[in-house]
């Protein structure tokens, strides 16, 4: 009957039936046909919405009113500083870098050939620390281009700076645990701590980098998230007294030390300074460097260099938080690494970025003058153009559109006393559009 | 006279000399040359290693005695969890599904040809949710597939089930606070549960899933985390007055439903029963699905569905958990879907699964006999062989190697009360292998 009412065939309509009974709506009974499931009752969920005029007889689990957002508190605290992370990503691009020499198609050619090569068996691998070829040319370059004293077991390839630092704060901080930070500092590590549950504390910085003399002598600090290289943001480098007294500290109160090493292959002055990991002997620090600033930040590769009494417990915890990174592009980067490609276009990208550089400090002094003072310049991808105190950085960086991206100084402040000025990211332009830009932006602003 | 005792050119010990003032180790004084920076006192980091019997002046960075290893209390129970699950990835390689038809040649195709169109552009991507193509499909196969009710921009593309179940529990819950979970449970869920801080408490699973009377009418619990489509590791489906019943409750308490959707696109018999989600009127269900599973898990592909009024505050999380995923897996795999190669794929993968669970159950019945009972095994890749209650079950799948992989029932058990049996994962093998290795496996075995 229905068939012929809805002019279906009989078996779509048997079809029907068999789906309506498997989804457990309707059974059939011998003797007496199909009929819906007693124990249903009124509860049928298909109502209609709240629009419908009808009679809502199958209203019991009808759209309700929205709920008011039930988080936690931690996820309160993350969906609140994850956003002001991205609201800056897309304001200033903060991490896109663009070295116009990446060798795309050499990049392709090898990514191809693996993708062939590998099939389902690399692909279905399980190497929470990371590929073995990788892991060996992470080892090989930051011992090489950092003083990285490791062996390649104690590299583990994570997704992002993020994701490293946010594995070493949920292992190694217990919540309201202290841990410290530089102040100003990395915003993104700040937040990956406070996630953590951490009394997140900040530490001052001059000019030799974080004031070690000001560190807690009874410490009861999880951990120590450091930039010696290239201090986030301010960009001076930590002095070597400062860090063998860190060393000493972090090795007299057992502390960890997070040293995020992000940009320190772009040393435009002299020669690369040593990682503060190169001078550790107590195994206190964890290093974290990354190629999705030397390289592209879509690669999302990054790593760990830990400890080897760490290693197990890096790896283990990568299980629970995502499981571990795609092989295709380890396989890649190993490739690309070991075939010295890596080496080459560095070297390449060095020139570019240093030209960068020069462009941002030449035009700022010819155009600018005395209105800025600028901060560090020698290492990395961005420069603090300093302002005077009464200046409304933030509403001057908002006035900044395009290339290179401008960040306010004061966004990275803890407490209430903020240093102003303007952060600027050259990685994001070639020394002509910087130029152009620069003098586009006249002081008094 | 440096230069001549080492036999170097003048030129290299004058960039040796360089590079110790660059690092601070050496300072130069007019009139007075060069000399070791004073403020280093005995403190010279590079100290000779401990076997050394000569004069230990630098000693004082000198490698001590191996620390105890200092993990917070969520790290400790992190580093174990993580440990447990990895040992039985390893013993068992659970996730590995191994579908012989998968167009690895199309999909490499693809992949070559999107890294050569994006380049750059697309590898710069900061898309914390995902790039809008794939969640359009997302969207559009959720809802045809799983009759899963949402716009694209509900799904958030992750990298795999682990973190989606990782940032909701991160998201959603407060430390201490209870959080439910079907008992037997996949364990790496109950981690991700406790990693978050979560007091995890098992709720009992019938013939029809998760025993909804059992659940607290007056519940503190963030969140329930249920796999309604098949049950992990039991096989059963929640029955459709279950369903009901625990959307009800959700709504009354205001618990969130954290629904694990991991393989029932391989419905074996009958038609695929539409998701918990499909059924939820009162924005109370979280939705997670996976590719890494449906296609191989290297991609590093999985989506949560959430309730609009949670997107934001996921994308937000994760920008602080490790940023994004990769773009350009996630291009290929929205063209590989928007061409109808994934529905194609899909349809050959289910032929091909449900003959390898054919032959699980027709080889355990000719083979075991009476020893032991079957559980349901309508969807998915794996079916449970239960065993008599004193059989020591992990002893037994020590015993087998290779595929099919093999874990005891036993481990999926919270609290004291465990039933045994095997749990074997047809996903790994083909049909003749399956026949084979289970004939080896005789009982008593």
């Amino acid at each position: 009957m229905l068939a012929r009412d809805l002019a279906v065939s009989r078996n779509t309509v048997e079809a029907a039936f068999a789906q309506l009974v498997d989804e457990g709506f309707v059974e059939r009974r011998v003797g007496a046909g199909t009929v819906v499931v007693e124990s249903l009752g009124d509860a049928a969920p298909f109502a209609r919405p709240k629009s419908s005029q009808g009679p809502r007889a199958t209203a019991a689990i009808a759209r309700t009113a929205p709920q008011p957002l039930r988080l936690g508190e931690r996820g309160r605290a993350m969906a609140e500083l994850g956003q002001a992370e991205i609201d800056s990503d897309t304001g200033t691009g903060t991490w896109a870098t663009n070295a116009p020499e990446f060798p795309w198609r050499d990049w392709n050619r090898l990514q191809s050939r693996q993708a062939r090569r590998s099939g389902s068996e690399l692909l279905a691998a399980f190497p929470q620390a990371g590929l073995t070829e990788l892991r060996s040319q992470i080892a090989k370059y930051a011992s090489l281009a950092r003083g990285v004293r490791c062996e390649a077991g104690q590299v583990l390839v994570v997704n992002s700076t993020q994701q490293a630092i946010d594995l070493a704060a949920r292992l190694l901080l217990d919540p309201r645990q202290p841990a410290l930070i530089e102040n100003p500092c990395y915003p993104s590590a700040y937040a990956a701590l406070i996630a953590a549950g951490a009394d997140v504390r900040g530490i001052p910085v001059d000019d030799e980098g974080a004031v070690v003399e000001a560190l807690p002598e009874k410490s009861e600090a999880g951990l120590f998230y450091v930039t010696p290289s290239h201090q986030f943001p301010l960009g001076m480098t930590m002095s070597l007294p400062r860090r063998l007294a860190l060393l000493h500290w972090a090795e007299r109160t057992g502390t960890w030390i997070l040293e995020d090493d992000y940009d320190s292959e772009f040393r435009h002055d002299g020669r690369p300074i040593a990682a503060l990991q190169a001078l550790d002997r107590a195994d206190r620090v964890i290093y974290v460097g990354t190629f999705n600033k030397v390289l592209f930040p879509g690669l999302r590769l990054a790593y760990l260099i830990v400890p080897e009494n760490l290693v197990d417990a890096f790896a283990a915890a990568r299980r629970i938080v995502d499981g571990y990174t795609a092989p295709l592009a380890q396989v890649v980067l190993a490739e690309f690494m070991a075939s010295g490609q890596f080496a080459r276009y560095l070297r390449q990208a060095k020139r570019h970025f240093a030209d960068c550089r020069n462009a941002v400090v030449e035009s700022i002094a010819e155009t600018w003058g005395d209105a800025v003072r600028l901060g560090p310049s020698s290492t990395g991808l961005h420069i603090v153009a300093h302002l005077p105190g009464r200046t409304d950085d933030r509403a001057l960086a908002a006035k900044v559109h395009g290339t290179p991206s401008v960040a306010p100084l004061s966004r990275y402040y803890l407490g209430r006393e903020k240093k102003k000025g303007l952060m600027i990211h050259y990685g994001t332009a070639g020394p002509e559009e910087i130029r152009a830009a620069i003098r586009r932006l006249r002081p008094p602003f």
